[in-house]
């Protein structure tokens, strides 16, 4: 069946299923704001063949995936979800299955932070276009912004990055995997296909940052450098060196590649996946030594500290595991235009 | 020049020049929230050809209407504007002159208002689309939602309805506005391409209700029924009256109809443009007696209590100026599949 077949008023029906229903039903939401805290709001624009597929993702992933690329945005910022709303463009001719089967992906993802789809829009496109809005508060006293990282300070980064691109490559070209077992290539797919935003992460620094943090040693509100690994790992560092007017020393050997990933490709190309294959959504922070590594310890070493900030305006440098350095760009894997 | 000569940070610094500089740049924007106040959301999208064209709408005057309708929504809901997030989608081939234009009528509609865009995304498409979220505050002890209207309360509609569609219908059909002075013929243009949320009603609103309403007369927090009018005044009625499970008379003498619409079309056919045509975003709101009048009254009569809601679940009755009886039905303008 295609929504053509329901008409308006029975897509609608399809649709609220997924919403708490004292919050639709008007022409917007209305939602408890806590006290003493920040709006944060981001907003992302998904459309077919441009940003997902039919080929490598189920409209089950690609709502699941807008949605964590969303909440990832707002874990960079240091912001808990409040809620998401939706803007959905489709042609007549959708299957009523496919929508259902976005709004699950994307209410599976909320799901695993109670944060609910308050509302929306649907309308005629002539190609499926998804539009989130993620808006979530944040405490007072912490931000993350890009434009803060200083001089000497560690760039740690949570998890691993690469995966989501070998999950891709995967599913792209199966052949590159012969090698591996059945789970190995299930972790890697599955970084693809169902990322997980870091929001994890905030609590845990925002107890650090309390613990830690002495009298006067941090202006208030304390600013984190930081932001997210969805353009890739190299994306991340560039945008908070270039932000921050900081240079920046990666050492090759300390960017995590699974020892899995070695069946898949050769270790150079690990590394390129890691630094420029994007889409892991980790979040890339920069911070005071003694709060860098209690993140790491904290995070029970889920988290690594890859380099060090250098000098104002200095160049961001990579050296590898042969000692070569290297200067490391953006080199954005997906640039919109 | 089209987009694709500029590369993304070419698109990207022009789409900055329209927001504020300390809250764009990261992965969402951080702002200010007032404690003591709900948070209110709303999202539209808009596809080309399908809800403007290039044949009645240049890109000033989409963008302007988009963050009208978007800002009228908030309206609806008794709420101010915060800011609001854009995201676009776009063909390569866009007009540099068309993004920069679409951006100017968003940023002068919202400047009404001291509201400033605060983000979004700008993403390749092979169509034209504009996915607006707007949010707002809004006071805890006074909302406005659909459901809550009650019997013998006067339908109070603010403004004049049926003046976007005569505006439309003059723009497509220049000659059946041979017989209107140039000043009126810009009037019901104007009403079509630069229309008004009717932000302003809310303060009025407020000081009534605080000053109108004895102690134990109205449940904390007041909820009023209400919506806007964009998809028309018999859509809007309906509506509520549905939301609410009431009936309600309306009197088709009281439908505002300005004198030149007689230049244009006949009586009734006014009368209908009113009822369905749509896009005038006024508030269409049921109160107590005396607050409505109040409120009409106040508004220096830029308002008109065009009806009263009557017993649970009777029809919606509109009485015309013959004395012949119809019942209204919501027969919407515009069906989006």
């Amino acid at each position: 069946m295609q929504i053509k077949d329901l008409g308006e008023q029975g897509i609608l029906q399809i649709v609220q299923k997924f919403c708490p229903p004292d919050i639709i039903g008007d022409d917007g939401a209305i939602l408890d704001f806590p006290n003493s805290r920040n709006l944060v709001v981001t907003s992302d624009m998904l459309v077919d063949n441009v940003h997902f597929s039919d080929r490598t993702t189920s409209a089950f992933d690609a709502g699941w995936r807008a949605t964590a690329a969303n909440l990832s945005d707002l874990a960079a910022m240091g912001a808990e979800p409040l809620g998401i709303t939706i803007a959905l463009g489709l042609p007549a001719s959708t299957e009523v299955n496919w929508l259902e089967q976005l709004y699950q992906g994307i209410k599976e993802c909320l799901d695993q932070y109670q944060t609910p789809i308050v509302g929306g829009d649907l309308v005629r496109s002539p190609v499926k276009t998804i539009a989130i809005t993620a808006f979530g508060h944040s405490r007072l006293d912490f931000k993350i912004c890009r434009h803060v990282a200083q001089v000497n300070q560690v760039i740690v980064a949570t998890g691993i990055h690469g995966l989501a691109k070998a999950g891709l490559e995967i599913l792209l070209k199966p052949e590159i995997a012969v090698n591996l077992s059945d789970q190995v290539k299930q972790k890697f797919i599955q970084a693809h296909q169902r990322p997980q935003p870091r929001l994890d992460v905030l609590k845990i620094l925002g107890e650090i940052l309390v613990s830690e943090s002495l009298p006067g040693q941090f202006q208030q509100p304390i600013a984190i450098a930081g932001m997210d690994s969805s353009d890739g790992l190299a994306d991340a560092i560039t945008q908070i060196c270039r932000a921050s007017k900081v240079g920046a020393y990666i050492d090759g050997k300390n960017i995590p590649i699974p020892p899995e990933m070695e069946k898949l490709v050769s270790e150079k190309e690990a590394i390129n996946w890691a630094l420029y294959g994007g889409e892991d959504f980790q979040l890339i922070l920069c911070l005071p030594i003694n709060i860098g590594k209690k993140l790491v310890q904290k995070l029970q070493y889920g988290a690594t500290i890859v380099g060090v900030t250098t000098a104002c305006d200095t160049d961001i440098v990579l050296v590898d595991s042969q000692g070569l350095r290297q200067k490391l760009t953006s080199d954005r894997s997906f640039q919109h235009f």
